[in-house]
């Protein structure tokens, strides 16, 4: 039995660990924090009612030491990076959440995040934790970067063609739509319902945070310099990440090639369902599946993946990865 | 020509309101107010780019006067009442959407917004505006307090079997369900779209403020003591408003004569369509009209009404308002 | 380990059905059958691909029981009154979600679903699979009648307040919200995105079939004659079903004795949350969770029950009967 | 006035040319037909109650000669080429909104369509009514070939850029996303509300019918050979298109040249509006306007365009090919 505890437990991430891990065989939720909040988890999350008996509390590292064995991390960025030091120190584990350890270079996080890295020290040893690329790495891992949720649908979509050298690495135009529960749960005005339904938009141009993450993995998973355009948008649907992505092909392909060679990439990997059919978000809705199928369309590589972006894309690999680190088999409470 | 201006420009209603005056062949809108945000009406209502050129702007009453013969007021409660008076003074007519005015009793005011008013002298005098009941005192009015949109609703479906006698008018239950845009433009958690969206819940059960709005309305238009049960619902949608009324009947009833006296009640009446279906709020998304059809169901009496929150439930009946007080036909701007 | 086949497999209620049983640690599914379609169950529904290795068949009873130990049924009304009984004859236990075996009385069955029934003799003696009331009577029956979701949402929340004699019996108003699945999978206008998108209204006024199936089970289960007054209406989401109801109480009450009298008569039954917030169907979607509270208004009391109507409303609730009448722990598969 | 019949009245299209055209002081709407159905217009179209009191009919090209003056087809195509060489036999005018009529070569129909053209003397000399580009050549046509929608929000992103040289021609990548009034009324399993709802997903990739269409035109437009890969996506929402275009630049281009170029190219055009704002698909629902802006990235053209898919991309297109066809002014009865 593994004690966990869940730090900002607020947002959509902490209530999907929280329902995930309720099914976990072997783990015990012993403690949720808020700074904000102090409300019982079933009155934040009226899911939860019933199902978890505790309260939000505002706890220091000492505290949660005493009561847990792993920490996830549901703090935003720069928040993370100020507590997540202190929890390694006290001895705990931590799965983070936050994009705080997920880029190694001090001075692109700076560019990217606006702010200086309090714990530059740490960026070039933290395991990225995505599982179907760096599964040996994880298990024992003190701190793992858990990944961004458009990065995870991207690098699953592509990691296979560039590791085959099936496509340029370079030129890659991803274009991404999400579901609004990704954009969080403070309150916002693109956000509120009257905007975001009956409406679809882009944003973040050029600009999005998850670009240089998407470049740092796959450049380093397929040991060529890759660069992406990367254009995200907003669907009105609660979650659920599409990513259609074109590719210049290296060579003559055909879609059958393309598949085979994804299907052999994830052979024996449990989350990666590789389809003949167009993946729809809905087919992955609630579960830690990514979906994901190719086609090539006038000589350019078109690869479509689809992910739950609160469960494969945040709080599900989160599990992954915590199994993982603690020798519990990958799969424990994910398939439901 | 009448110039006008919007008071309170970064919310929903001026939105439709400046889309439907736009419309209107006798109006120039020349201010639009705001006391938050100063930017061009074409980037905070990216709806009206290139066809309103004007910034939002703080004026005071005199600058306001210098510019518009009528206003209509788009403000909070209690913000509205601090300025209604000041633009009454300076000579300006007034259409004021916010629910300062609509109440007569300042006690009743005072129990259900927790503020107590402060111009209770004109509690008595104002005009209700619901043209369908009172469009022979709204014109040449200086002030016309503009219903609520749940109180409209229930009102129109209410009042002809309560002025025929048809039904008791103590107990009546009002179960009616809302599109979220009539929570306004505020971003608050409950009307984010990842908590509003594939979800459908009650709120403010027993004590919503529309309730004495529209039993002061319904017993001063048919004489007698109206008491109603009002459950309002949030509806994962934009706008409409769906309520499903029940009603003792006074004696034995069928859905023939219900609706002919409906019918016969709003003869002549342009916005109100009385229907042997059962209405739908798309239907009359995006319209002035409220569709009212009634059943007899095991003996009572279910009468069933829907109009768009943010124009008959709002925007449109201000207009439908402006017209009768400026002397212009019923209509003008609001067939579409 | 029992061995399960599923009757009719390209609909909703199968789809989660599957989703459902395939958590069950003693069900092995054996069979999906369907006369339409013969596809791979991962191609007719997406997000089974990879976790259930069976085509559609048709398949014959005999065929059936070589397969199975218990049969789900979810064929439409009729359908199913054909196959039950040569099902039964060969000794199958039947789980079966449609309509046709929840009446006692064959001359209400036919007043309402427009069909003689042909299989009057099992009317009678069928146990009606609603588990928070009848449990003691469904361990061993070859045959469960599975509630309709709007008649579990309703019967879950009168029921304790007619038993306990706090509400009259006659008179009580159900006005019920549900999501657009409840209509089922088989393309109709009214079910399309494009009509039933930012769209609320009311349908089957005063004639729905859950009616006299509602009134029915509460007459038994209090034994007095009940009487309601029904309104089903469209809500554009998925799932869940909101009912509000008003009942006229026989004595003074107050939100806590109505609160306590509910808690109290579902002490030890786990799928039913008794809470003093208002539910919301979000809470509950997913999940075999019937969330229940009470106000008074005006002196009416006024009940909230939600529901996912396709789990607690349909395959969760037959999972339900499925583990009592075989004897598994009855939340099995069920807290997720 | 012009006496104005439309033939195929239970769709979306024909349903928002009656609610535009009821706005045209100098229309009348004489006939709505339909093979299938005889219903009054107000209750196969709710929303038109009390607005326009026609019944559909099943009229011949003779009736329907005494009639009308001007016909809008709203047939599906096949259907459409079937009746329109009889409409212009009698003399009658026609805005053909099917797909029939918008390429000129039969070959490439046949290939797209599956049919042979049966009219195939008219695909060279009818004009493509699209009036951002072919405004002088509509006036005084007896047949106009009404784009389609994703067409016209694609060759309205392109056309400036392609004819100021700006990008290279061949090998951009439309990825479109559009609301799912686009697939019309029929009802189909992809387009029931649950299953679109909650839901993203491509279809048609590399295949869609709208891509010979772009291609031609944008051909003849810039009088260079483009090609394109067109990707169409599904957005769980009822209107509205959002394309995202990726486009390599002939020399080294930003953002202010790109919109530059843009501006000017539609310099008064009504409907067009060009922005510096990422162009969202609610700003232009119900409107006749189409949105662009445009960004450089990485290098690439990114160019983002959102029109109403039943108003600019079907409906209000055809009301300004009519006007533009009879001489009233192009923006009558679209701007509202």
């Amino acid at each position: 039995m593994t004690r966990v505890a869940i730090l900002g437990g607020t947002g959509y991430t902490a209530l999907e660990l929280i329902r995930i891990l309720l099914r976990h065989p072997d783990v015990q939720i012993t403690a949720v924090t808020s700074r904000s909040e102090t409300g019982h988890i079933g009155v934040v999350h009226p899911s939860l009612l019933g199902r978890l008996d505790l309260k939000l509390e505002n706890l220091s590292p000492a505290q949660l030491r005493d009561r847990a064995d792993v920490v996830f991390g549901c703090l935003p960025h720069v928040a993370s990076m100020e507590v997540v030091p202190q929890l390694l120190d006290v001895g705990l584990k931590v799965i983070d959440l936050s994009a705080d350890y997920r880029l190694n270079d001090a001075a692109v996080y700076e560019q990217w995040y606006g702010h200086a890295h309090t714990d530059t020290g740490r960026l070039q040893s933290t395991v990225y934790g995505l599982p179907e690329l760096f599964a040996d790495r994880i298990p024992g891992q003190q701190l793992i970067a858990n990944p961004g949720c458009y990065t995870s649908t991207s690098i699953l979509a592509l990691a296979p063609l560039l590791a085959g050298r099936l496509i340029e690495p370079i030129g890659i135009i991803i274009d991404a739509k999400s579901g609004v529960s990704g954009a969080g749960r403070t309150p916002k005005l693109n956000t509120l319902f009257a905007e975001a339904n009956e409406n679809f938009t882009a944003y973040s141009v050029g600009n999005h945070r998850h670009t240089p993450e998407i470049e740092q993995v796959l450049t380093t998973a397929s040991g060529q310099k890759v660069e992406v355009i990367f254009t995200p948008h907003l669907v009105p649907m609660d979650r659920g990440i599409f990513a259609t992505i074109y590719a210049t092909p290296t060579k003559v392909v055909d879609q059958k090639s393309l598949l085979e060679q994804i299907r052999s990439f994830y052979a024996g990997k449990p989350f990666v369902r590789v389809t003949d059919q167009i993946p729809t978000t809905k087919a992955v809705s609630g579960t830690n599946y990514c979906d994901i199928t190719a086609r090539v369309v006038r000589g350019k590589v078109v690869v479509m993946a689809v992910l739950d972006n609160l469960i494969k894309g945040a709080s599900g690999v989160a599990v992954q990865n915590f199994n993982l680190v603690c020798g519990y088999p990958e799969e424990t409470a994910l398939i439901c």
